[in-house]
C-alpha cells in the first residue's frame, strides 16, 4: 500500500508537512498530560465494584462450606469460590486452584516449577541447557518479561486475525523439544483483540509436542470482558483436548482483576488432574493458604457465571464508548490516508495499530513530546523488537471520553506527521 | 538423668506399666479427636479481628496518600501500609515493600531469587553446584520444606537458649562458600519460644560470610505476640548491622497471619536499599500490585504500633491461659518423672518438648491412637531427621481451653507409658 503522502507531488508533501508541523507546535503548546499506556480499568469501573466492599462484615458468617474463611487452610481457596472460578472457564471446580490476586503471579509460578522443579518427571529446565518458550507477537510484555526473567529464549510467532500461525506453532512444538511453552491469550488478546477460531483452538488441542514437558499457558484474562451480547465465542480448550483424546497439555488461568480491582480480586489455574496434582505440590511449599476473606466477598458479590455477565454488561457500557471512540478517531483522522490499520476488538483491553514501516517508535516519541503517554513501541514483542518497528497498542480504557478524545487528536496528528516526515525521508 | 521408671524396681516398673496401660484404654475408649498440631489461632482470636472488616465499605475513600486502593500500582504496597510494616519493625519504609497475605511465600520467592536470578552479582544458585542453607533445629518445618523444595541442601544446627549456636554457625558461613542462607526466626522462636540474645543478634551482624550471596533469612513472625507487658526485647537486626558496619547480609520478614486473619493479612520484606533493589526487579516480575484493599482495612484497623500492641493484648488474654494450662499439666503430670523438658516461652505460638532419647515418634504415634494429633515428630527437624528423636511441637492455641486440657492429659499419659516402656526395653 503506498500511503497519500508517498502519493503527494513534493510541493504538495512540502505543505502538508508545514501544516503538520504547525499542528503538532499548537499541541506541545497545551502542555497536555494523557496516557493511553496501560491496560487499567477507569475509576467509573472500579466504583462498579465498590458494593462488593459491604458484603463481609464482622455480622458476616466466616464459613463456606466445610471451611473456615477467617483462619489456616483450603490451598486451593474457598469452595464456592473455585465453584465459580470454574463455572466461568466451564471446568471442573476439583481442577481449579484460587489463589492470590494476580494469575500473573500463578504464571510466574507454573514457568517457576518447570525450571526449578521440572514438570512430569522431565529434568528441571534449568538443567536441560537454552530452553524456548513461543510468544505470539504482539503479545503481552509482561507475559514474556515473565519467560525473559528466567532466561528463557522468547521466539516470536505471527499473529493471525484467528489467533497464531498454528504452522508455525506446530512445527516449533512437534520439531524441537526445547520448546516448552507458549503464551496465549485466547479471547481479545493483549493487544490484538483478537479471538483464537474453533480451528485454532483444535489444532492447539492437537499438537504432540516433542517435549514431554512442554505446556500452553492459556491465559485467559478476558474470559468475560466482552463489549456487547455474548461476545465471540471461544472453544473450551479442555472439550477440544477430550475430543483429541490429549491431556496433560494445558494450563489455564484467569482472574477478577478486571472485573473487580486490579489488585485485589481472585486468580486462579485449572489444568487436567495430574497437572494440577504437581502444581499443587510445587504450590504447598510456596505458600500456606489464599486470601480466603476476599474470596466471600468476590463470590458474594459476583454469585455465579450470570452474575458476572451481569456485572460485565456494566462494564461495558463505560468501556465500549471508549473503543467506539478509538474507532471514530482513528477513521476520521486516518482513514483516507493509506498510512495505517488497526484491530477492531469486541472486547478486552486493546486496540492494536499498525503504522508505515519503521515508525512506531517516531510516533510514539513525538506523542509523548506532544503530551500523550502510549505503550513503548515493540513492548508487545519479545524483547521489546518489533522487527518492522510499525506496531502501537492503544490502551482506550482508563482515561476519560474527553482525555481519550483528546489523546487520539494527538495520537492522529503524531501517525500523521511521522507519516509524512517518511515519505520525504525517501525522497532525499 | 535417670527417669523414675529407671529407678523402678521391676515390679514396681511392670505395675506402673500396666497401670498406665489401663489409663490409655480408658482414654482410647473415650474416641476423642483433639489437634495440637499447627500453630492456628483459635476462633476466640481471629474473632477479635472481626471488626476491621467494617472498615472499609462502599463510602470508603480508596485513595491512600497519592496511591489509588482499587487499581494497579504500588508494587510495594500502599504507602500507610508501608509506614505500619516499617514501624513494627523499626526499619526505614523506604525500604519495604508490603506484598501479599503470606511472608512464607515472600521467603521462597527470595530463595527463588538467589537461585534462578542470583543475588549480588554472584551466578545463580542452580548454576553454583549443592549450596547450603543452615537450619537452626528444633525450627520451622515450612522455612526448612522451601529450601528442600529448590535442592538446597539443608544443614541442622543446633539451638540454644539465646539463639542459635554461633560457634557452628560462624564456622560454616565464614568458611563454605556453599552456605548461603539460614533460616532464623529470632523472637519467640518457632517452635523453642526463646528469643534471640543482642550477644547472638550481634554475632549475625558480624558475620563474614564466605560467599557474597550469603543471606540471613529473618523471620520475625512473632515480633510482637507476647504474652504479657513488653515481652522479651529483641535487638534490632538492623541497628546491629549498623553498628557492626555491615550491609546487604539479611533479609527480615513479618506478617499479621497471627494477627488478623491467617489467610489474609498483610505480609512485608525488609533489607539494605540495595538488596530490596535487587529484590524489587525480582518481583516486578512476578506480580503487577498487592493486594490493596486489604493493605487499606488492616491500616485502618491496626493504625500503628500501639495499636498493634493493644491487639496484641487481647491475643495474650486468649493465648496466655492456654500456655500456662500447658505448663500447668506438663509440670503436674511429669514434672516429678525425670523424663522430659520443655520450654517456658513468654510469646509465640509453641512449647519445644523433649522426651526421652527414642520416645517421640512413639508418644506422637501413641497420642494420635488415643486421639490426640500432634505435629509429626522431626517435623521441626531438616528432612524431618531429630537425630535423637527426642523433640516434639506442642501448639496449644487452636483447641479450646477444655479440649486443651483434655488433649494434654492424654498426652501426659502417653510420655509415662512410652517412656516406661522404654525403661522395660533397656532391661530385656
Amino acid at each position: 500500500m503506498t500511503s497519500a503522502y508517498q502519493n503527494m507531488t513534493d510541493a504538495a508533501l512540502d505543505a502538508a508537512l508545514a501544516d503538520l508541523e504547525r499542528q503538532a507546535d499548537d499541541l506541545r503548546a497545551l502542555n497536555l498530560k494523557l496516557d493511553m499506556a496501560r491496560g487499567k480499568p477507569s475509576p467509573e469501573q472500579t466504583a462498579l465494584s465498590k458494593p462488593m466492599l459491604d458484603l463481609v462484615t464482622s455480622e458476616t458468617d466466616l464459613t463456606d462450606g466445610g471451611s473456615s474463611v477467617d483462619n489456616y487452610g483450603d490451598p486451593d481457596g474457598l469452595p464456592s469460590a473455585r465453584a465459580l472460578a470454574a463455572e466461568l472457564l466451564g471446568v471442573d471446580p476439583a481442577n481449579v486452584s484460587v489463589i492470590g490476586s494476580s494469575s500473573l503471579n500463578l504464571m510466574y509460578d507454573c514457568v517457576e516449577n518447570g525450571y526449578v522443579h521440572g514438570i512430569a518427571g522431565c529434568k528441571p529446565w534449568c538443567q536441560q541447557g537454552t530452553v524456548k518458550f513461543l510468544c505470539p507477537a504482539p503479545g503481552y510484555d509482561r507475559h514474556f518479561t515473565v519467560t525473559e526473567s528466567f532466561g528463557i529464549e522468547n521466539v516470536p510467532v505471527p499473529m493471525r486475525e484467528d489467533g497464531p500461525d498454528m504452522d508455525v506453532v506446530r512445527e516449533l512444538v512437534e520439531k524441537d523439544p526445547q520448546v516448552k511453552g507458549i503464551w496465549c491469550v485466547p479471547r481479545y488478546a493483549n493487544p490484538t483483540g483478537i479471538t483464537y477460531s474453533d480451528d485454532v483452538v483444535r489444532a492447539f488441542a492437537a499438537l504432540k509436542p516433542a517435549a514431554p514437558d512442554f505446556r500452553i499457558f492459556w491465559d485467559n484474562a478476558y474470559a468475560v470482558h466482552t463489549f456487547a451480547g455474548e461476545g465471540e465465542p471461544l472453544l473450551n480448550i479442555f472439550d477440544a483436548l477430550a475430543e483429541a483424546g490429549a491431556d496433560n497439555l494445558v494450563y489455564e488461568f484467569a482472574s477478577t482483576a478486571k472485573v473487580t480491582f486490579p489488585s485485589s480480586g481472585m486468580a486462579w489455574v485449572t489444568a487436567s488432574p495430574s497437572d494440577m496434582a504437581e502444581l499443587r505440590r510445587a504450590f504447598s511449599a510456596m505458600r500456606v493458604s489464599p486470601e480466603k476473606v476476599s474470596q466471600l466477598a468476590h463470590v458474594k458479590f459476583l454469585k455465579d457465571a450470570a452474575g458476572v455477565a451481569e456485572h460485565m454488561r456494566r462494564h461495558a457500557a463505560v468501556v465500549a464508548p471508549r473503543f467506539a471512540l478509538v474507532e471514530e478517531k482513528l477513521s476520521a483522522g486516518l482513514g483516507e490516508l493509506g498510512v495505517a490499520t488497526w484491530t477492531h476488538p469486541k472486547g478486552g483491553y486493546f486496540v492494536s495499530f499498525e503504522g508505515p514501516e519503521g515508525s512506531a517508535k517516531a510516533i510514539v516519541a513525538l506523542a509523548k513530546e506532544l503530551g500523550v503517554t502510549l505503550t513503548g513501541a515493540g513492548a508487545p514483542w519479545p524483547y521489546g523488537r518489533d522487527p518492522r518497528d510499525t506496531n502501537i497498542r492503544i490502551a482506550p480504557t482508563y482515561p476519560s471520553l474527553e482525555e481519550l478524545g483528546q489523546a487520539l487528536d494527538v495520537f492522529v496528528v503524531a501517525v500523521k506527521l511521522v507519516s509524512a516526515r517518511l515519505a520525504k525521508a525517501e525522497r532525499a
